[in-house]
Order: C-alpha cells, then sequence, then structure tokens
C-alpha cells in the first residue's frame, strides 16, 4: 500500500537506486507492518538545482547528495512506530549505501484504507 | 481542482499520453463530480529502473507497462463514489488504451476545500 | 518542514528556477511561519504534453507557462494564514519573475507533525 518517491541526485548507478528502493521497502516491511511484496516506488532524479535540500535547518549538515523520501500511506500507525521507522531506515541507507545519516529527509502522508486501488480497478482495502 | 499526477514507462507516444490525460479528467468529470475543464494533470516518465511497481502483489500480476496514477483532491466523496471511480478509470483505460486492468495503480490524496489556489493568487474553495 | 515540489515547463534559466524556488520560500517564512532555513524544494520541468493545465477553469485563463506548487506542510493553520499565503505568492512571483497572476496553481496537503525526519533518522516534531 505505500506509494514511495523518491528524489535523488542524477548519476547514481542502478544498483544504487535499486538498493535504495530495497531498503525504504524492506524498512516498511520490517518496522511499518508493510504485508510482503507490497511496494510500489518511483524514483526521480535531479539537477543540483532542481534538488534543494537545506544544507543547515536544524543544525543539520546536509550533502549535495541528500535523498528524500515520501511516502503515501494507510493512516493510523503509532508515533513510536513512526520513529522507530525513521531511525531503522537512516540506520539502513547508512549501512547498505554509506548515505550519510544527516542526508536523508523523510516525509510521510497518510491516507484512509478506501483511497487505493492496486489493480483490476477494486478498492483493495476498503471496508463495507 | 484534483491535481493528478502520472507516472509511466518512458517511451509512450504523445497520443497514448494525450489519451491517458483524457482518460482521468472525464472519469473524474463523470463519476466523481469534478467541474468542466478542472483538470490539471503532469505526467512523469520513467526508466525501467526507476518505476517499481510490485509484480505480484495480491495475486495481481501487473507487468513493466504498469502506470501509477495519485490524484489530490478535495476530502469527503463517499467510499461508494472512490469504488465507482476505479472501476470506471480502469475500464476506461483498457478500452480506449488497451492498459492490462492489472497495470493500474490509484492512489487518491484528500485535502480540505482551502487548500487550493487555481490562479490569482485566491483560494479557489475556501468558506466563509 | 514544507517539502515543495515544482512542476514547471522546461527550459528555464537557471536563475529563474532558482528565484522560483527562493521566492516559494520566503513567502513561506514571511507569511506562514516557516522557521529560517527550513527548505526542501524539489523542480521537476516537464515537455509541454506532459504539464497540462486548464486553459479556461473557472474563467482564468491560463498560459503554457503555468507553474504547480504543491506543499507538503504541517496541518493545523488557518484559514486566513493561508488566503494570504496564495495572495503573497503570487504578487512576489508576478513581481520577481514577471509570472502571470492567472498561471500559478497552488496545492497545500497537510500532515501530522510526526511524519517528518529531517536527518538522523529522528522524528524531529513529534510530541511526547
Amino acid at each position: 500500500m505505500p506509494l514511495t518517491r523518491i528524489d535523488i541526485p542524477s548519476g547514481k548507478p542502478p544498483e544504487y537506486r535499486a538498493t535504495l528502493r530495497d531498503v525504504v521497502y524492506e524498512t516498511l516491511n520490517t518496522v511499518m507492518g508493510v504485508p510482503d511484496d507490497d511496494r510500489f516506488e518511483v524514483i526521480t532524479e535531479h539537477d543540483p538545482e532542481n534538488l534543494n535540500i537545506s544544507s543547515d535547518y536544524l543544525g543539520i549538515e546536509r550533502s549535495a547528495e541528500a535523498v528524500v523520501i515520501q511516502i503515501t500511506l494507510n493512516e493510523g500507525r503509532a508515533v513510536e512506530m513512526k520513529r522507530a521507522f525513521y531511525a531503522a531506515l537512516v540506520a539502513a541507507l547508512h549501512n547498505r549505501l554509506g548515505i550519510r545519516r544527516e542526508d536523508v529527509v523523510i516525509s510521510l502522508v497518510e491516507v484512509k484504507t478506501e483511497n487505493w486501488s492496486f489493480g483490476n480497478g477494486v478498492a483493495t482495502y476498503a471496508q463495507g
């Protein structure tokens, strides 16, 4: 159910992009309880002047390698689960891809369960 | 009022993309009650490694031709209207463009009516 | 905290794009109370057939130069603040870049404060 939009600097090799997608999905799966195989990911690459990430907001030094990960998902997850997700995702991106911990910007957009169709024109999760 | 983001594989001809936009708008117009001429559409084309759609989530076989349609719209539509929209959109995309029914992923993001300005810096739908 | 997505016609010079980003940030800062240095901006450029903006919805004549500005931000701002933001943003884009007032489409997406991480895997604004 999550739809993940990832915005990154242009020019990263395919392996980097595939691992980035994998890490986001695997962390959603293990920490957020997202089902197996439930992955829908869009990566957009940008020239430097089109991806502007604050280099110092809140005293965090972000670099030109910073990435933005915006995830649309069902509403209702607890704050503690979101906290755990952010921490696990940043740790895994650092461990697997060497991305600096300062360089990961995450945004969640929550929607109702009835707001999805994952094929065949069915409201996948609608109740009642 | 809807803002529609469509993410598709690169390389489709302009006619395909224009019809895809038209079908989404026409279905919003006829099923969701969106006003005439109320269409704001952004298409982004992606190389295969940047558009990753689950090939089997929920047992639905999606192909490399799958499209993602994410629509930001005013909150408050009934579940039954959303169900009807998904069904009608998938049927129309299949009939008009031959898109497989399994290959249409739809996401709705609902916002308050006051959250739009469609020109001249006016809050188009704000009440009071 | 705002994450700003700006969709524009391809081919604008870097100075235009930088000023566009600056104007959005400065207006968020002065009118919406967004903190200093809190700016995260993604610009995507589109060929004409991939950016379709209604040329007459509500009797407003939009041109091929129209831009779409979609901002994800924390929920809870008053309607009057949003109204002031739209008016100020459109005025500033007109004054600084000559963008026609009819050609600015703005969409706000509101989220909970706990839905952000701006580095180091911390839930930047989560309470409790």
